[in-house]
């Protein structure tokens, strides 16, 4: 079958690898549904990652069951599935206190820009649908596999509540699903930092009643204006970088929490500047197997439309552009037809 | 009168000072029952912080009002008062929010290890009790007003919760109020990091179940095999070092929140370590104005005794040799008789 396997900076490439299979008692195959390209794919294909081996990419997936291992008990063949980017065996103590994504079996999907894919742990990983989903839910069954997932545990971390006046910094895909996150948990006035006016629509879309297109200082500013000096409640850091991190921070009011979800890359935290912020912290890959079984209803209740993040779909042959769309953002997030 | 100033490192004085004076019409002069020295005071002391020119030390302090400004309303001479060592108007939105710490007018209090002392924003920042409460409740009632809140915000910043599991990273008064929070909150099991017996013995009095002498990674080895290999829920960060900052976030569980009162001190936090060990974090100097009603009930109602942590009683005049004490942890706390 084909797959994508990234080689170094810039190069990434479909091409044909083996299918996979099951290698372990506790595994599934699935055949992919759809797959996409995740903003966290972007750090190694711009070469902010080492690439030390071909890396085979895609984490994020939904699709339909094709072969389980001899342990498996929860999903069958021929059922539809969604699954976290973070593999879980969901019985650990971590994975029972809600934090999946620190598993103490924790694995990350690998290979799922490819038409089918090897899922470990399947029965602590993967959630199935009731029946099979329409088609046209498929985009947004695929964004709670990590996106919506990500998105949705920045305002988890960042206690969004009924009424919080909500910032989120970053207007990439996972920046737009915190707002669609904030926006269903409450929030009572949501402020999105966006530069782009595709992405700023988008943000409004979902549910951001503020636009903020300034960074530094003048970002600030503003949020300290839309909020009568006082800062947001609730900051959602959806970036990664340094820039972004202190745009957080200093958006925030005392007590606030950042709900960071962005892979910090060079953000390095001064303890006594973080402490007399006095803003509180919670990040970390984002342990979507928590919130799977609701998300997964919100969509197919249509209360939710997250597939709307994806505003580029391409054949998983021309992956390569795919990548090149969203580095150069020109695209929010590619879908791959597989 | 007499009054404390450090000149330098290691030079602290009991010397003649001019008595307060109402300066502006929301001030208070108390005349102290009882002053005491903070583990803060040691940072100028041990030449930690620059020492520009003299300052006035004390900022923990209760006694009975002596004089109002014309536009005191909430307390009034002869009223005992407990204050926070933050000044607060208690009426901005920081301040509404239980972030008085933060509050945007405020200031921190000096000057108080003194017979008498100028206390700012007078209504926002004391507290009256109903009566005049009995001799033998001074020390608790002077721990309210910063060692125990501070310790009781550490825990409430941590998330301490019924039957919450909860590491204490610092012996000293600090930690030792922590632990006391920790325990009226209901945590299930305390585990206190201490290396010196006086102190170990306090912290079981005050609530402690375990008691972890090690450090580094022989303390992390403890405390993971004292939870099953899990980490605690909570946990006090109650010193402000690079080594304790450390230890307290390698004690946490995935999803645990730390709560950090020691002022950072050479603590930088890498990001990607954060994000990773996925341990929330919230700190800054404690709102205890939000607590003092409460924590004034619990010493009043003898529920709790955190007087206890003074095991050092000097006269003013030997302020220096309290300062000493603490320095070289001969003493836990120190409380000055003005």
């Amino acid at each position: 079958m084909l797959g994508t396997i990234l080689y170094g900076k810039g190069d990434v490439r479909c091409e044909e690898v083996p299918e996979p299979k099951i290698l372990r008692p506790t595994d599934a195959v699935i055949r992919l549904s759809a797959s996409c390209i995740c903003g966290s794919d972007l750090w190694p294909y711009r070469g902010l990652n080492d690439v030390t081996q071909p890396m085979a990419m895609g984490h994020e997936y939904c699709g339909v069951v094709e072969e389980v291992g001899s342990a498996v008990t929860s999903v069958r063949p021929g059922q539809f599935v969604v699954g976290s980017f973070c593999i879980s065996d969901n019985t650990c103590p971590h994975c029972r206190r809600g934090f999946q994504s620190s598993c103490q079996q924790r694995e990350f999907m690998t290979g799922a820009q490819a038409p089918m894919a090897r899922v470990p742990l399947a029965d602590g990983t993967l959630v199935a649908t009731p029946a099979m989903p329409p088609d046209d839910l498929i985009p947004s069954l695929l964004a709670v596999s990590d996106v919506l997932g990500t998105g949705w545990y920045a305002a988890d971390a960042a206690r969004v509540q009924e009424g919080s006046t909500v910032a989120v910094v970053g207007d990439g895909a996972v920046g737009l699903m915190g707002v669609l996150a904030a926006k269903q948990m409450g929030a009572g006035r949501i402020i999105a930092m966006s530069r782009h006016k595709t992405r700023q629509d988008l943000a409004l879309e979902f549910g951001a009643t503020d636009i903020v297109s300034e960074r530094g200082d003048a970002g600030v500013e503003r949020i300290k204006a839309l909020t009568d000096g006082v800062g947001a409640d609730s900051v959602l850091e959806c970036v990664g970088t340094k820039e972004s991190m202190t745009q957080a921070i200093r958006s925030a009011r005392p007590g606030a929490m950042i709900g960071y979800v962005g892979v910090p890359h060079g953000v390095d935290l001064d303890g006594q500047t973080l402490f007399f912020s006095q803003t509180g912290m919670l990040g970390g890959p984002a342990p979507v197997r928590r919130f799977l079984p609701d998300l997964i209803d919100l969509v197919l209740t249509r209360k939710i439309n997250p597939g709307k993040v994806f505003d580029l779909t391409l054949p998983l042959a021309d992956v390569a552009e795919g990548y090149r769309a969203m580095d150069e953002r020109r695209a929010i997030k590619t879908m791959l037809r597989v």
